[in-house]
């Protein structure tokens, strides 16, 4: 498919799609999120040679948020060896929400069910190498800059709003230290947690982490093996499994990209190479952000869902 | 009953349950209740007439821990009056533990099911009054002073221990936070709660306190009205309902006295006057206090309950 | 108090709280219950030489729906024995549903909660004697026939609609077969404990049980013990812990009459004799039945328990 | 890869996992199950054209059990559209156990979480075509034998044991039904379910059903589509997401193969065709059916489950 042909699909679907921001509305638990243009749908695609396509809002940038959580597992796996990661937290969905801590009280199981809920986003961010709160932050700000090779900001606003307002994730965290599920302080677990969320991304730095997720592991723009193909593998499994938080499944149904959620509303997706049909655009597989403020009752964009689901309906892109 | 006689099967029923203390365990989260000698059993009683009938080891001071919560319950209703305590706890019981968050996840109740679980006496303990922590247990501690006729101290060792393991409550009181259903700052909440838990008492001075609570908050020693008799009421309810963790109905059932535990092996017991057959021990009420540090899976001394109960079944003591 | 005195208040009181029936509605799952005049409001007291004190719509029969579960306790403990139930059934207050399946899921208790929760009264039901549904069922108003003197019917209609609509029930009894908590039949379970569910019911024999509950299985009309103290004493602590679904808390604090409530909008109630000042009625105990169709979130009589919480008031019935 | 090759490779690996069948025991609630010999491990892969690879107790047959979850879904969806179904039914994977009446009574969901827990298999089974039990099941078993050429048989002895000890699904389905998600009769709607659970399959059988849904619906053997692409991917989604009970994440992360369990040992699975280098077996896809009656505490074949992993690692079948 020619790049003008892709270009004019995408900036047809977005005007599609704008329409379902009514569908949803900004997080409200801080001012940073809420008092965002609700209106707002961008995306951006990065193919396996770093070209990219955009339509919509497409230069915005905003805070990580719960996509943080795919980033640092990511990260900790790479750091320390998935055997010592998965030791820590299982990888199992969850039909309960992303902070509960009713499983926890009912199983009392010996880990948090997977990293992409806050219990175990927590646990994840708590081990990542580094004596301190600031080391931890380095060492995960330096492997994400690895990756999209330029630097990047902490939104001091966001952070400062969420660690005030932080009582339900405090909760958690401080029944996961009663737990001995949390070896690190609570409060320092919780302070890089937070950073983590609080750090600011463009869509194309998010494309390009899609990109080499969906390319196991390995960025084919700079032709090197960021992380290994294991850790991507199960990057991708959670993704699907628990990447949407409630309507992880509905989404691997309908859409089938890897993906994964964030309540400032963005979602990051890999799409893998596929043996495809040639008229099909993207059959050596890209990285996608979306970005629209407007979440829906689960958390996830309402608007840049059904970008995705239209996208993966036309160029064929579920995995499944 | 004569005295003597009084003493005489009192020395006999301690002796007769102190075998029970095999039953249980002192609690083991913080040193200095682990610490405890396990096999004490000791008895205070005392009358209308301010006379002390005491067996076993009656000289121990120990830490009030949930003891706390029916007096800090008291002295809020009489600071503020009794409207103003139950529109923010409510006086239901629950079948799960002290320390559940699964009630308020699943109900998400407008306020804490009752005063004697953790989530309520924290509640409770934050409205007292007083601007700052110090004051609210000024307050506090001048109330129950008052009560007894002397000064009690703090033990500092617990407080310390506490507050360093209360991860548990954390959770809780930060999850109360979220839930708006706590107005003051956390961690200043979680100090007045757990400062109130690691109040010294001897059993004379527990007993007093029962002997006031169980005459309506009438001190007939002193003569004269320490709290009205409606708080005293609800307090007896919230005794029998819920005073014994999660065998409180059992409790009322076998015993049947209004009674609160705490997990230093300490009972508070409040034996209302009643119309007795003459020949039966104190007919016009007295106030108990038992412990006895090795305590069951409930969180109840075992050796204390069961010396209740034989208390109980002998001089008809049961309010049912 | 003059016999006078007495009607003229209880007259009067019911007019006071008439408009109560306002903040309730006739259960609405079965026909029978549902077409009840909303409007109604009737009392009766019996006391211990068996005059009744009747006010308002004092001659309707009702189905004893609930109030049936304290009767089958109390029938089933004097068949076979305290021990014999005790083992079988707990007696502790539970805050989650009278119908919930959660806390067996959540905890896999040994036994149901208490007789008053469907779980326990279907196990109760179950254990009556008798090796046919026909046999436990005739057993069982035999002896209730006895305590009031004269023959019972059953209301066949409820009885139908009951066992058509049981679905909630069918669950949580075969979830008690599963879990080895029911010996007999699930079907044969449910068969008795429908039936006793559908006993019709007049004001005057409810409030001759409720004096001989309140006597401690004693009837001091015809003189004879009816079933032991022991039973009643065990009796009356759940009708205060359990005996009002979710709200026996707060009836135990406001009214403190040990009571049961049915969802036909009737309420048993025993008050014992009291160490009263002789210018109280009722100084020797009676048993008071109220009965108002339309009952409140929690499923007892609104009109009903803001008149016994007045009555409660005035005549001083607390026993707290 | 040449046939001998593959041949001698699963011949290797049978015995390699033989002994992972210590790991597990047969399910013990029906002496039909409980009876098998425990050190049992068999394999059938079927490819595109047909061709069988065995190793193992091969020849066995067994009862579907839960198996029969993802036939049943794909015929209903087959027969009714799949609009009919997911509004009837949702695809999210729930953390709780697959019989679990939990997250009903907490969420009050409108549909139940997935056709693969119990709850929804029931109703899935409720609603497939016919007017009576036995049509249901004549419909259903003519889907099955025109995806497998040859007709099939109902394990009579299996399906009266698991009728009479149906208890735990008899309180599911009568749950569902007080919440109107079931609209059969619940006793009709026990009765086809279970008659699911009781059909006899063999491997050969069973492969083919897995190579059916590998390929989209479409049967490369006969060359016709038997069911939709889309009803396919949906159920690859639900085999990934929800498959293998409580442990289908860390299967995903570890076999990435779309699979189906059952308490009776089986497993069914279904290997996509890959962009795979040439040199690995079944480039084109197959069906996989694995049978070794021990299972795990998650209720999956223990030894089966390893088979897989160790299969799936060697010819790189993950779909991540």
């Amino acid at each position: 498919m020619r790049s003008e042909e892709v270009y004019e699909k995408l900036k047809q679907w977005v005007e599609d799609n704008r329409s379902h921001t009514m569908l949803g509305a900004p997080a409200q638990y801080i001012p940073a999120l809420a008092n965002q243009d609700r209106d707002q749908l961008g995306i951006c695609i990065m193919d396996i040679d770093g070209d990219t396509y955009k339509a919509g809002e497409s230069d915005v940038t905003f805070t990580l948020q719960s996509i943080s959580k795919i980033i640092s597992f990511v990260a900790l796996c790479h750091f320390k060896g998935l055997d010592f990661v998965l030791d820590k937290v299982d990888v199992e969905p969850t039909g309960e929400s992303f902070n509960s801590i009713i499983p926890f009280e009912i199983h009392r199981p010996g880990k948090p069910f997977n990293p992409l809920i806050n219990a175990g986003a927590i646990t994840v961010a708590s081990m990542l190498p580094g004596d301190t709160v600031s080391e931890k932050y380095e060492r995960f700000i330096l492997f994400v800059e690895g990756m999209i090779g330029h630097s990047l900001e902490l939104d001091q606003e966001v952070y400062e709003s969420e660690w005030k307002t932080a009582h339900r994730n405090r909760a958690l965290a401080y029944y996961l230290k009663e737990s001995n599920l949390l070896d690190l302080d609570v409060e320092e677990a919780l302070d890089i947690y937070i950073r983590l969320c609080a750090i600011c991304i463009s869509l194309e730095d998010l494309a390009k982490i899609g990109l080499v997720i969906a390319h196991d592991g390995y960025d084919p723009i700079e032709e090197r093996q960021i992380f290994s193909h294991d850790v991507a593998r199960i990057a991708k499994v959670l993704m699907v499994t628990c990447g949407m938080y409630n309507s992880s499944g509905k989404f691997a149904a309908h859409v089938g990209i890897p993906a994964k959620s964030g309540v400032s509303g963005g979602i990051l997706a890999s799409v893998p190479p596929k043996w495809h049909s040639p008229e099909k655009a993207f059959r050596k597989g890209c990285g996608i952000a979306v970005f629209s403020p407007a979440i829906d009752a689960n958390g996830n964009s309402a608007a840049g869902t059904m970008l995705l689901r239209q996208i993966s309906e036309e160029w064929d892109f579920s995995i499944f």
